[in-house]
């Protein structure tokens, strides 16, 4: 008789603790204590301000299992902290992990989530500082709060944008919302695998978040985790201007295009409008493109001019031949 | 008709955090950018360390809302953070929630939650400073990021105690599990109001984790989160010592010694292995008493002397006419 593959709920906490330390054992100069005590102690970054942002993946809302391995939730839980940081301009310092684990789960794919986690985390050179375990009767649930500096008046806010300032995005849209729709219909159509690459292992935009704070070269920034009009529509209303963004700029790929079509929706709004692509959007002031310039020269993020800051109010998509309001970006909680 | 009392669902991600605000409306010098940013921005604080917990509590495990008001949840998972700060000596800083909110949680419950989290926070001095908020398909969880500070060679840890030390315990043990076990069976039992009120409200040991420590009094130090005999096991492991722990001196209200004893388990036995008593287990050199006695000037949490280190190894349970192991902690995983 086979013998049934073991759980989580088959091992004891310090067990599961121990496999989480097996995968995240990059250790830095500045964990003073680490995981194994009441709480984490840390030497502060010194001349930095400290950047705090903590995001939660909820089995069910955030992610499919039965499309989704267990490497991508790890990946992916870390990944959207980062990007916060990112739009923040920080460096990535350290990391906090919480999770709530279904009796059910298997210690496999336990194992495989946390050693994708640390796989991601060694890469920005990120110590697992502390964390929590616990049962729930619910589905699994992923918290990971990221602790990142940034040098004074270098944070990059979603606040500092004004009329007359262009509008850019980094990489692509729509991609992870067409790599979803794929996975979950089922299909394997090849001419989508970057798409379903862009949607379960998001690229946190770190480095160019870096390169825009230091170099002064973006006056807003935000990342795009619940979609580009949700991104411009912050921006605008915490800037306190309106936006003129183009459509026919909005870099959108063909195979996107193409998948997005098929759900009978217009492809541009389902792109627009679907969480799950950790792009930057940020603003530049024109005579400041220089700095621009210096930036684009040491990374190799692409990025695209999508409009323009105007007095306002409200974020307008101009279609060429008529503007109309942006479409309302993405809610947790009202549908 | 009646209208349905509403829901968290019938409320936009915006509005549910203008509530959260509006109750942790708390601000402190340190927030440089709070909540409403990608990630918060905060001024580090001078020649401190940093001190860093997360915990989480989930419904159907931590708390039932059958018997556990709203106020309560909001208290404890604040409480349960503050407590681990309080058993690292570190001051309180600041605190990230992350919620994960079932559809069908009432609004109203939502916000006395959330009301009783600020009144906590407020009480010490505490900015929420960011957090996240989402849906799931399961049980509410409440997921608590708290930062404090303590100074160098200040902080105190589970590993510092030596053969010889004393062992103490703040408060009394075993009233929560009574309460606990009161409230699971509905009874209203005059007499063990203290405990019941142990269980929904603890109270962190904040000020004496931060005597002992400012004062160099402890040698080590945990928590009861999950109960003395845990904590007890995991000072002794990680110091590298044994303990003899005096069943006598065990500090247990007779109330709750007469509520645990109807469940047919030795009472005492429930009382070292419950969880829920956020008290503090620390351990003193006795040449440096007069350090304890410096705090105890300075306080009003009662403290007990139970205990001594040994060379060990292993951790005692002294009944007097016998020696038996201590009975082994809670873990949330193996049973």
């Amino acid at each position: 008789m086979p013998t049934a593959s073991p759980s989580v709920a088959d091992r004891t906490e310090a067990e599961l603790i121990s496999i989480i330390q097996t995968h995240t054992s990059y250790s830095a100069d500045c964990v003073v204590v680490g995981i194994g005590d009441d709480a984490a102690v840390v030497e502060p970054a010194r001349n930095r301000l400290e950047v705090l942002t903590v995001d939660a993946l909820v089995e069910g809302i955030h992610f499919d299992r039965r499309f989704t391995p267990p490497e991508a939730i790890g990946h992916r839980a870390l990944a959207v902290n980062l990007s916060d940081l990112a739009a923040m301009g920080a460096e990535p310092r350290h990391a906090l992990l919480s999770l709530a684990l279904p009796a059910t789960l298997p210690l496999e794919e336990f194992d495989r989530l946390l050693a994708s986690f640390g796989q991601l985390a060694r890469r920005y050179r990120l110590p697992l500082i502390g964390g929590n375990l616990t049962r729930t009767p619910g589905p699994l649930v992923v918290d990971v709060t990221v602790s990142g500096t940034v040098r004074r008046r270098r944070a990059l806010l979603r606040s500092g944008a004004r009329p007359g300032d262009e509008v850019y995005v980094s990489g692509r849209v729509g991609s992870a919302a067409a790599g979803l729709a794929l996975l979950r219909a089922g299909e394997t159509d090849q001419t989508l695998t970057s798409c379903v690459e862009r949607y379960l292992w998001p690229e946190p935009r770190v480095r160019l978040g870096l390169l825009l704070g230091r170099n002064n070269a973006a006056t807003a920034c935000m990342d795009l985790s619940d979609g580009l009009a949700d991104a411009a529509t912050h921006v605008s209303r915490s800037s306190g201007v309106g936006m003129i963004i183009d459509a026919a700029a909005i870099p959108i790929e063909a195979a996107a295009t193409a998948r997005l079509a098929r759900d009978d929706r217009d492809p541009l709004t389902a792109a627009l409008t679907a969480g799950d692509d950790y792009e930057l959007l940020f603003t530049v002031r024109p005579r400041l493109r220089n700095r621009l310039r210096t930036v684009l020269r040491q990374t190799d993020t692409t990025i695209t001019r999508i409009g323009v800051c105007t007095t306002g109010p409200g974020v307008l998509l101009n279609r060429g031949d008529r503007s109309d309001p942006m479409p309302s970006g993405f809610t947790h909680f009202h549908r």
